[in-house]
C-alpha cells in the first residue's frame, strides 16, 4: 500500500503566530479529549454501517470497468445527467486531472468525452444537445430517489429525442441509470426495459459519493484510472484511523475549522492556487455546506449551526477577495491548497532589464512565482491574525486527489460529531422542492401552490 | 434612448413577510434620508471627477471598433492576459452572451475566440499556449500600472515565444496593451516598441472598468455589440440619477444590503438561475468584496467592514447551498438573478403517465421549471424569515448587460458611503504584493524576504 503524501499544515492557526487569534495548548488538549470521544462514536456509527463512504475503497471495480468498456465501443461522449452529489465529484476530478481547457474534451486520442449537465437550463441543455452527435453519445442518468425534477426532465427530453431519432432499442442502448438497488423510479423504469444500471450504496448519501458508481462510471469513461483514486483513499484513511487528535489531519482539519467557526468565523474559504482545482472546492463547498448547515433544538431553543464555504483560486483571487480576506470582518478561516508541482512549467524570460518592476521576473518560472504568492499571501493574512490551514499536495493525479476526497469527507463527519448534528441529511432543502411541485401543478400540492399565490404582491414592491 | 426593464424586486426584505427580520416603514423613511444626504456626496466625488465609471456610458468607440476591426483581420484569437478587474469583466459578459458552452469559441462564423487568462498558473496557460495558432492570435495585455506579477509574467513569456516564432515586427503586430495613458511600464514599453494601445481612463478602477476599453475590446473583437453594452448602462443611469430611495433601485439595494449586513447579514449570495450568469456572479464577487472590504479607524478602534459575496447559481446550488441557506446560520442575504425568457425552451414529453413523481413534468418546460424552482426558492427562505433580493432580467442580451452592471457599480458606491468607506481602493492587497517580490528575490524587498523565513517552522505543525 503507497504512502500518503498529502499533508496539513496548521502552522497559521497556532496563538504563537498569531497572538489571541490563535489556538494554544490549553484548546488543544482539551480538543484532543473531545475528538477522542468522537471518534469511538463514528467507529460505532460505521460498524452499525451508516458511514458507507468509508468503505469505498474496498469495492470492487469489475463492473464498472466492464461497463466503461462496453459504453467506449459504442460512444464519444458520455453526458452525466445529474446534479449536487450527482454532478460535483466527477467534474471536480475529471477538471483537476484533464485541466480547466481539456474538461470536455478528450483525455487522450481514443478517450471519451465527458460533460456533466448539472442544470435545468433549457439554454445550457439545448445547447449540449445540439453540440453531440446523439449517435455516439451515452446518458447517465444518476439519482438515487430517481425523482430529482432537474435530472429526471432532462432525462425525459433525451428519452423522446433518442427514441424519436433511433428508435426504441438503439435508444434505451444509449441510457446507464445509477442510482438505488432496490427503490426509486430509475429502478422502476429498468424492470421494463432493458437499461444498463449501477447500484449506489444505500449507505452512502450523494455528497460523499464521487467515490462510488456515481463518480467512477464516469471518471473510467473519461479514461481516468479510478483504482488509483480508491488507492488514494485508501491511503489518507490508513493513515486517519487514529482517534489521536494530532495524528489524524482529518480529524484536526475539523477541529480548527469547527473552533474557529466557534469565534465567530463563519465562512470557510478553500483556496486552491490552480485553476484546475476550482471543481474540487465547489465539490468542497456543497459536502461542508449541505453536511454542517443545520437547525437543531437545544434546550428549546433552535440553534442554526454550520460555517459557509467560498469556493475560491489563487493567484487570481489575490486580485478580487484578498482585500476582503486581509481587511473585512474577521469572520474567515482560509484553507490553501498548494502544489508541490504543476506538471509543467514556464520560464519567465529575462526581457526589458532595465524596468526594474520586470527584471526580477526574469529567469524565474511561472510555478515560483504562484508558489511564492501562495506563501506570501498566507504570511500576509498571518500578519494580520488572520488563520489559514495549508492543504499540501505535491501534485495533482489520481493517488492525490483521491487522499484529499476522503480527508475531506472524514473532517466533514467529523465536524458535524463536533457540533452534535447529523451531517448525513438535508431536511432543509424538501420544502423548496413542495413549492416547485405545487407551481407545476403535481397532484397533492395544491396549498403549496396557494401558499405561493398569497405571497404574490403584484409587483408593489418591485422598481 | 430605450427604456430601462431590468427590476429589483424587494418584497422579501419586508417586515411584512419575514416578520422581525424585515425591514418596515420606519426603516425607509430612516433611510431614505440618509441615502438623500449620500447621494449628495456622490454627485460632488462624480463632478470632481472620482466616479468615472459614471461617463463610461458616453464614451466614443470608435478607436475600440477600428482596432477590432483591424485585430479580426489578422487573427482568429484574442487572449486577454490579465487578472482581476482586467478579466472578470469580459469573462462575465462574454460567457453570458455565448453561454458557457460557447465561450472560448466563435460567437458567430467569422467571429474570433476569446480566451481570458487570468492566473499565473503554468498548466493553465502552457495548455492554452499549446491550444492556439500563434500565427493568428493577438494578445491583449491588461495592466493600468504594468507591474502586475501575473499578467507581466504571461506578457514576457508570450513576447518570447513571438518573437522567436515569427521575428520582432511580426511579434509586436500580435500584442495590444490597455493601460494607463501617460503612466506605468507598460507604456514605457510602448514608447519604444510599436504596439497598439489603449488607455483606460485614470478616474476607472480595475473593478468598474468592464465598460471601458478594458472590457470592450475583447468584447467587440468576441463579436458583442459594445455600443449596445453602454446603451444598456445610459438607460440604467437614467433611472438611477434620483436621490429618492424609493425611485433608484441601485439605491434601493445597497441600502438593503447594508441593512442586513448591520443585522449581522455578512455574506450576500448572489445567485441567478441561469449557468451562463456564473461570470456575472463572480465580476459581482469582486466588485462587492474589494470595494466594501475595508480596515477604517473610527474613534481609535478599528473597524472591519464588508459582506462576503459568495457565487452561486440556481437550480444547481439548490442541491449544494440550500440545505446551508435554510437552515444555517441567519447570516445571509440572497440575490436572486431571473430571466423572463431564456432565449430557447425544452418541452418536456409525458412518458410514463404511469409514474406520478415524473407524469407532472409531461407537457411542461425546462424554462417553466427552472422558474418555478427559483420562485419556490425565495419562498420557502422567506417562510423561515431569510430575506431575498430579486433582480428580474426580461432576457440575456446586451442592452440588459449593460443595465445590470451599471446598477451594481453604482450600487456598491452607494454600499460604501453607507459604510463611510472608501469603495475605490485596495490598500490590503499590498502586504502579500511586497512578500511575494522578497520570495522572487526583487531589490528593495529583502526584508519582507526574511520575514517570511522568521515564519518557517520546519515542518514542525504539518503532519
Amino acid at each position: 500500500m503507497p504512502q500518503r503524501n498529502v499533508k496539513l499544515d496548521y502552522a497559521f492557526c497556532l496563538d504563537k503566530i498569531l497572538g489571541e487569534a490563535g489556538f494554544g495548548d490549553t484548546w488543544f488538549k482539551e480538543m484532543a479529549g473531545q475528538v477522542a470521544d468522537l471518534h469511538k462514536q463514528l467507529q460505532e456509527r460505521h460498524q452499525a454501517g451508516e458511514l458507507g463512504f468509508m468503505d469505498l475503497a474496498e469495492q470492487d471495480l469489475g463492473e464498472i470497468k466492464d461497463l466503461a468498456g462496453r459504453i467506449a465501443l459504442m460512444a464519444d461522449n458520455l453526458v452525466v445527467l445529474g446534479i449536487g452529489g450527482s454532478a460535483l465529484g466527477a467534474t471536480a476530478v475529471d477538471m483537476a486531472l484533464k485541466g480547466v481547457l481539456r474538461h470536455g474534451k478528450p483525455a487522450e486520442p481514443g478517450a471519451m468525452r465527458l460533460f456533466v449537465a448539472d442544470n435545468s437550463d433549457p439554454r445550457l441543455f439545448g445547447e449540449l444537445l445540439d453540440q453531440l452527435d446523439l449517435t455516439r453519445t451515452v446518458f447517465n442518468v444518476v439519482s438515487k430517489s430517481g425523482s430529482t425534477a432537474e435530472t429526471m426532465s432532462q432525462f425525459l427530453v433525451v428519452r423522446d429525442i433518442l427514441e424519436l431519432k433511433l428508435g426504441r432499442e438503439e435508444a434505451l442502448k444509449r441510457l446507464v441509470f445509477t442510482t438505488d438497488p432496490e427503490k426509486g423510479n430509475l429502478r422502476a423504469i429498468a424492470s421494463d426495459e432493458p437499461v444498463a444500471i449501477l447500484n449506489v450504496p444505500p449507505n452512502v448519501g450523494g455528497r460523499f459519493s464521487v467515490l462510488s458508481p456515481v463518480g467512477l462510471l464516469p471518471l473510467a469513461c473519461a479514461g481516468h484510472d479510478v483504482q488509483v483514486l480508491l488507492d488514494g483513499a485508501a491511503a489518507m484513511a490508513a493513515d486517519c484511523g487514529s482517534g489521536r487528535l494530532m495524528k489524524n489531519p482529518a480529524y484536526l482539519l475539523a477541529a480548527l475549522a469547527m473552533g474557529f467557526a466557534g469565534r465567530g468565523r463563519n465562512v470557510l474559504v478553500m483556496m486552491p492556487y490552480a485553476s484546475d482545482l476550482m471543481g474540487l472546492a465547489q465539490w468542497f463547498a456543497q459536502l461542508w455546506a449541505e453536511s454542517l448547515g443545520k437547525a437543531v433544538s437545544l434546550d428549546g431553543h433552535q440553534v442554526n449551526s454550520g460555517q459557509t464555504p467560498v469556493a475560491a483560486v489563487g493567484a487570481t483571487d489575490q486580485h478580487s477577495q484578498l482585500q476582503l480576506y486581509m481587511e473585512g470582518p474577521a469572520d474567515k478561516l482560509i484553507m490553501f491548497l498548494t502544489l508541490g508541482n504543476y506538471g509543467r512549467d514556464l520560464e519567465i524570460p529575462g526581457l526589458y532589464p532595465e524596468i526594474e518592476a520586470l527584471s526580477y521576473l526574469g529567469g524565474r518560472t511561472m510555478a515560483e512565482l504562484i508558489q511564492a504568492e501562495a506563501r506570501a499571501t498566507a504570511a500576509a493574512l498571518a500578519s494580520q491574525s488572520r488563520p489559514s490551514l495549508g492543504l499540501r499536495l505535491p501534485e495533482i493525479d489520481e493517488f492525490v486527489l483521491g487522499q484529499v476526497i476522503y480527508l475531506l469527507e472524514l473532517a466533514t463527519v467529523m465536524a458535524g460529531a463536533l457540533l452534535n448534528i447529523n451531517p448525513l441529511d438535508q431536511p432543509g432543502v424538501e420544502l423548496s422542492k413542495k413549492l416547485t411541485y405545487g407551481l407545476m401543478g403535481r397532484k397533492g400540492f395544491e396549498d403549496q401552490a396557494a401558499h405561493l399565490d398569497a405571497l404574490e404582491t403584484g409587483g408593489d414592491y418591485v422598481i
